[in-house]
């Protein structure tokens, strides 16, 4: 009887993976990974090859989730068997979906957790973990669903910081960006181009960008290459003012209603 | 010149580092380490130690706070100097704090993330992350306040789940358990003993503990050794009442209104 583990490869590239998570897929027989939940900017595939010491079957999403993952089930009754998967693995629900099935055939399955966007963002912009509320993410269709206005009012009117996920298109494997999320929400919300916002964009690389502005002034800058993500911070704390001028560019005239 | 990389130690032990903490601990000058913002059950010094291959300083609270982490301040002032931290970095205000006064004098800091209960919580209960409001540190210190059952019932009027962050107790170097926690708010609030809550203990660690049931069944539950931790469930997705049911031991009985 195998096993499977889920195996997160955190924000970056292959060196995102715990030393846990390297020693499972070194043990293993086969070796999965999914790109289409999150982008990994700078993952290279023969990389992480060679640092785990065998060939990896990229998975689509038709073959995890039409198919039901069918090759990984296979591979896991049999040996045992890991699925690298961007940032923390079971934020996306293919993941949920595809361990009961395991669980379902009497397989064993376990987690080897990596970092995520939703506490390196803190780390990244200095807003303290507990002020975020509920996050949301900005869908590719128009438009706007009416929930993610309400939170997000919501959210601003307890005082609390918002997190946007981006959502990716799945046509052309790219991702929303900072300002195409912003401009969505700004022609919906009368005076969100006053609001103080972050943009986040390849975080945890080498070259990530953070930059907290006004909207109206943040709309016009150029993050590059995905994956982007975006922050609406709520009522902020002195600290917290601090690292957005400190590390993030903020100037006191972006401060408005936050402070 | 210096700099300082604050490196994540992730959830249970050593291997937590992703390889490029790693990869940065190997190549610094000096290593430095934290262990009271949170606890990580099963990591030993001297295995991390042997791992980058250099004696590791163990600073305690009033060194790193009281005299503003002096000693690691002049470490990196001169060299390459690199912070272990539990969990993810800048989650504790702590960190954000000392990398201020890094960045004040001039000298280069970066993070190195690393998984944290933030998200990896979402792994164990199968719950979904966007569906969580903002979070809660139940105090060691009595009474509770108010703001804790107020932040609950905000959360759970919106359907939304809540994760509890329980807090050290400094003087004993331990963490207060799922059951003080739970009989904490059960005082407080009418009602909550009849509630599904999630007891967690040791996240990502082999003898982790995830347990969904009524509050007043959860409170006999014996959790063993910290870190616990425990999420209070809003309104359930049928993915996620699977979940419960399938990993975390919960019984149609004890779902109650959350379906």
């Amino acid at each position: 009887m195998g096993s499977l583990s889920f195996i997160g490869l955190g924000l970056n590239d292959e060196k995102g993976i715990s030393i846990e998570g390297l020693e499972e897929a070194r043990r293993a027989d086969l070796a999965f990974a999914e790109f289409y939940t999150n982008t990994v900017p700078n993952l290279n595939i023969e990389r992480l090859e060679r640092l785990i010491g065998k060939k990896i079957t990229v998975v689509t999403r038709t073959q995890l989730e039409d198919e039901s993952g069918k090759d990984i089930v296979t591979a896991a009754e049999k040996g045992r068997t890991v699925l690298f998967v961007p940032g923390d693995p079971m934020v996306a629900t293919t993941h949920v979906s595809l361990r009961l099935l395991i669980h379902k055939k009497g397989i064993d399955s376990r987690i080897i957790h990596a970092s995520s966007i939703t506490s390196a963002i803190c780390g990244a912009t200095g807003l303290q973990s507990y002020k975020f509320g509920k996050s949301i993410t900005i869908p590719n269709s128009l438009p706007l669903p009416n929930s993610v206005l309400t939170t997000l009012t919501d959210n601003l009117d307890r005082g609390l910081h918002t997190l946007l996920f981006l959502d990716i298109i799945p046509s052309s494997n790219n991702q929303l960006t900072v300002d195409q999320a912003l401009t969505r929400i700004q022609s919906a919300k009368p005076g969100f181009e006053n609001r103080l916002a972050i943009g986040v964009a390849r975080l945890g690389s080498p070259d990530e960008i953070v930059k907290a502005s006004k909207v109206r002034k943040l709309i016009k800058e150029d993050f590059g290459r995905p994956p982007h993500s975006v922050v609406v911070p709520g009522k902020l704390h002195f600290m917290e003012i601090e690292t957005l001028k400190t590390f993030c560019g903020a100037l006191d005239s972006d401060l408005g209603d936050n402070s």
